[in-house]
Formats: C-alpha cells, structure tokens, sequence
C-alpha cells in the first residue's frame, strides 16, 4: 500500500449483458488496460496515434504527455453482479456471493439517491494529476462500451485521511483535520485485523481471501450553515480543535483522547462529539481504513455549494466494521445536524492480481 | 499575467440585494479577503482557529497547513449588475454599462441551461491545488451570503491553452493539443490590440480601460462517440494530426497551417476542420486568450460521463472577438456534431486593484 494520491475518479457501473463469457472477456480486458496505463502507457496496444488511421484508437490521448502520476486503479464487485434485482442468478456466481456482500441498509436521515448509489462494479482510479485519473476510468468505460454503462461516477480531490505515517494529515471541508485516528499503511497488524478479509471468513467466498470490502457514502455538508457556526461550537461537535487536530481533552494531534476527563458540566469531549461516537473505544475497537475525498461538484438550488466528503472504506466486514458504526452515528453523532447522505454503495474488493491473471479470475474460474 | 495554474473553481453570483452601499462594502470586504488569500493567508483578521472562541472564524480553514498555490482570483460583472431583467437601474450604475456588455446571443445547436448561464458577478479562482481554489470560493461566497447567492459554479481541471511560451501544450478530452495558436502571456502586443480594453473604446465605461471581457461557455463533449471514430476522421474534424498536434498541412506543433495545399479531394485542412473555422486567417485577424479548462461533474443519463471543455476567453469586445467566431463554428465546424453548449456567460473584468483601492471602485466612485 502506498500514500494515498491527491485526486480521484470514481466511477459505478452496471453490467448491461447476461452473457458470462462477455464479462469474462471484459474483465480480462480491463486488467491488461489497467496494467499498461498505471505504467504510464496507453490504454491498448494501438494508442491514439500510432494506430491505423482508418480504425478508432485504443486510447483516448489526453494524458499522451502526462507522467503515470503514481496511478492505481482498483476494482469491486457489487452485490448486484451475483444476483439481479429479480433474484436471478446472471453469470452462475450467485453461489460464491460473500454473505456480507448485501446492499446496505438504509440509515436514519439519509437522503439517498438511487442515481448515486450502488453499482454491479465499481472502478476507482487515483492519481497526482486528476487528468490522468480521468483519463483510466474514461478509457475502462470506453472498452465496457456495449457491455456495461456509467451508473454514477465521482470526482475529488485533496484526500481527506492520513494513509501513510509519512504524511500529514489533511482537512476536511469543514476545515478540521480529518482520519487522524485512520489505520496507516505501515500498520500490518492491524490491517490484518481490520481491513483484509481472512481465509475464514466466508466459505463461500474464498476468491475474496486477501481482498476487503469498500464502502462509498457521498456526505454533503451544508458548509453555508457549519460556516455561521462559533469556533467552540465547531469543536465541541468534532471534540477536536480546529488548529493542531488535538483532541479537546489536551495534547497534540496523536494523543488519545481522554473521555473520561471532565469539563465544567460533563466530560469534556462532549458525549455527543464525532471523536468519542466513531472512536474504536466507543466501538468494540473496529477501525477502518479511510480514503476519503474531498468534492463540490457545482452549486444546490439554495445559493451555495453542493460540497462535501465522498467517504470510502475499506474494510473486513461490513456487518461488523461499518454498519454498527454507521448507526452509532447516524444516531447520536453531533455533526449529522450539518451532513446530508446522498449516495452509497458496497463492493467485494478482489486481492491483487497475479501475473498472467485478470481481475476477478478467482471467482469466475474455480 | 502568469502562466495558468492548473487547477479552477470558478462561481457565478446574483446579487440579493438592492442596496448599493451593501453592494460595495462586499466589494471592499472582498478585496480584502482576496488579497489575504493570494499571500498564502486566512480570508479574514480573525482565522479559522485564533478567534474568539464565541464567533464563528472568518476563515473556514481547509486551507490552513497549504501553501498559496499561486492563487489568483479575478473578479466580473455580468450585464444584470446594470440593469436587471425588468429593466431597473439597481445601483446607480447603468449609465457606465459598456455597451458590448449585453447577454449574449443564443447560437444555433445551443442547449443553454439557465441554471449554468449567465450571472450578475463571477469569482474565477486559479491554483496549483483544487481544495486551495475552493477555499478562496467558499470564503468569498461565505462573505458575501446576505448580498450574494451562488448561481452556478464550476470546477475544472487540466488547463486546456498554453499560456505562456514556457508551458507546452496541454490535451483537451478529445485527446487533442488545445490552444496551439492561443495569445500567449508574454505576447505583450498582441494582447494590446485583442484582449485589453482601450480607453477609447467605449465612453461609457472608463473604468473598464486596461480590463478585459470574460466569455464562459460550458461544452460538453459527447465523448463516447468521438471514442468510436477513427483516427483518421478525427484528425480530420481537428484538422491538426492527434500526436503533435501539427497542421494537417505538415510541420511542428507551431508551423502556420497551409489552408491552400491541395489533397486528394479539396484541400488537405478540411475547410470544416475546427483549426481552419476559428483561424485567426479566416476570422479578420481576431485572436482571443483563452483560459478553459476540461471538466467531469458525473455522469450523464446515458450511461456516459458529463464531461468536456469549460472554455474560458479573455478579449477586448465580444461583438468583434467572440460573436462571429462562435457564430462561424456553430454553422461551420465539423466538431460540432460531437459538442452540445449547455451553459454561457458574459463578464466584463475591471483591471488590476491599486494599493489601496477595492475591485470595481473606478465602477462605483466618480
């Protein structure tokens, strides 16, 4: 794992064909795709200029001059590829769906809707330079043309957690630190623990050992509102100051919070707060690991701007690492006065691929 | 003028109020905070993180740990400022309205959407990082909630013109080099006869002398179908070749195109390729400064992405410089068929701020 890049490009796509082996044949073209543009090469082995003049070309061309940009390109399976909205069984693979692996519940106060939730397959693209991210998920649905369409997709920028123990940690659009407690990619064990999905999780879904589950949840802030809030108040609602990231309960950035410690009228970290609803402590101890992004995808109908975070999560289990803490905060949590939930989805993150194999093959072959 | 910074969020605002004095002090208020910015500071006295703790801050602080990124915010007025749509002088001003500045005409093959179009005043942000330019909107916005309320806004990507002669030329997302023969920065001559606005051109409107009109157009790319033609075809609407972006008449990236050299049938540049419609040649000499950058904002409801080119021109009168030639690509250019015009806006930009004064002072005193 390395430090998360800085722009995103997030696309969910459903599958439009019942033919298997068109799939399969999709898949298998994605990988070698993906595999030369995360090189810095071109989408296909006839790129934009070097092909016959009388044949569209095998890659789109505007990243032609662009460097890799430390590209990475990560696909998932929604639960809706192992079975229909009908209860069919479209590619023969309704056997090997993770038990897990279910749309997620709907939570109080969301607000979702169904043009940015969901997916059969979701493909997300990071990269320095967001031209170049553009450029892999464009070219990825160019080749599913026929076989799949865009479902929704998802621009951001300035991810919104620490990923590495090398970086600092960024802001949110609420101008606090944000994922300060995040598992780090340097953090083996706990990633063991918390992110990848174990040997024997799932007898059903051994194809999935060594991959996690990602969960997206487009959260709007109504930054206008959050704005005309006081300092104090913006700090009791996160239990963080705004300036060093450190919890209300004294240190630095990195100290744990004390929960315990007392205020003049109750804990000081108020119970309500962000920091003591999600912590780990609050939540049998699960953590998740946190790629989030920032995004403000033009302006809403009230006069301002349709901002936020697009949440995503990878993690072993959904039913044990997001859906409980989804609730606790859906519930208690003191910032949902200044949060709209407006998307959401859930996709089986398949292990890395191995030379010579595509995307997914462990769950088609077998 | 400095080479483009890639990054833009650019937003267009009604005015709510009636009340010139409530008009100017937001442009006092603004041109203070814009400043602040641009130095790499908070939009206000009192930060995000060292006021009192009982008032909101006046800075929202996602920017707090970046560097300035070469902010640059530059400010216009639209034609509603003067005169609003039932025909009223709202702020004693409409005798200054320059008479080019007019809404511009529908052209043939538009598809304006009035919640993208138009705009009393727009705010255009350039950085080298995104959360920055969105920092500096979201804090002008935020400042002027009460007087102002966002219309539409717009983030992009990926500069699309080379500006200046140390910059190589960027890809727009049909994967072409775009802005070849773009007025570059150190063009001091031209940028005299075609972007800055005389003194005598307009008596009515002294104060706009030394600034320049803003044309917005918001171009979505029908990509999926340009990604099924053939190279050849694509070259030819272009008619520049994809890879180095030479005329289709031979040479280099630079080399002038030959409208005149003959192929196998008619000439070699098409004489409906996009190069040859909008050429300086074919156009009376008019050349124009073009600042636009690629856009995604999700997907589309068909199953493709909302992409394309948020164009971006500076020049000296829209009636001589951008009218005729939008006219002429409308009825003329071979690309067309693969654009749709789905927003438009009109801005007449005061020049630069002495020490001391506010943005469009010369507009409101004298």
């Amino acid at each position: 794992m390395t430090p998360a890049q800085d722009r995103l490009h997030f696309v969910a796509l459903d599958v439009t064909t019942d033919d298997r082996d068109e799939l399969v044949a999709l898949l298998k073209a994605w990988t070698d795709a993906a595999a030369r543009m995360t090189e810095g090469g071109s989408a296909g082995p006839v790129g934009a200029v070097d092909g016959p003049g009388n044949a569209p070309p095998d890659d789109t061309g505007e990243a032609l001059d662009l460097p890799p940009s430390r590209l990475t390109i990560t696909f998932g399976f929604g639960p809706g590829l192992f079975v229909d909205a009908d209860g069919n069984d479209r590619f023969g693979i309704a056997a090997r769906r993770p038990a897990a692996l279910e749309q997620l519940p709907r939570f109080s106060a969301d607000v979702l809707e169904p043009a940015r939730s969901d997916g059969d397959i979701c493909i997300q693209a990071c990269a320095d330079d967001p031209q170049v991210a553009v450029h892999a998920i464009r070219n990825l649905v160019r080749i599913g043309f026929g076989t799949t369409a865009v479902r929704w997709s998802q621009l951001g920028f300035g991810r919104t957690s620490t990923t590495s123990t090398s970086q600092t940690t960024p802001r949110n659009l609420f101008g606090f630190k944000d994922g300060t407690a995040n598992i780090k990619a340097e953090e083996t064990e706990a990633l063991e623990q918390h992110v990848w999905v174990g040997a024997e999780d799932d007898p059903r879904a051994a194809w999935l050992t060594g991959g996690s589950y990602l969960v997206t949840r487009r959260i709007n802030m109504t930054i206008e509102v959050w704005d005309r809030q006081s300092l104090e108040s913006q700090e009791q609602f996160v239990g963080r100051t705004k300036g060093t990231g450190a919890p209300l309960s004294g240190g630095e950035e990195m100290s744990e919070p004390d929960f315990e410690m007392k205020g003049s009228s109750g804990p000081i970290i108020p119970v309500d707060s962000h920091v003591r609803v999600v912590h780990p402590h609050t939540n049998g101890g699960v953590r998740i690991l946190r790629r989030g992004y920032n995004f403000v995808d033009g302006s809403n109908d009230v006069g301002g701007l349709d901002a936020g975070l697009f949440f995503i999560a990878y993690l072993r289990d959904p039913r044990t690492h997001f859906i409980p803490l989804q609730r606790a905060m859906s519930k208690s949590d003191a910032l949902m006065e200044y949060l709209r939930f407006t998307g959401q989805a859930l996709f089986a993150v398949p292990p890395g691929v191995g030379k010579g194999e595509y995307v997914g093959q462990a769950l088609f072959d077998a």
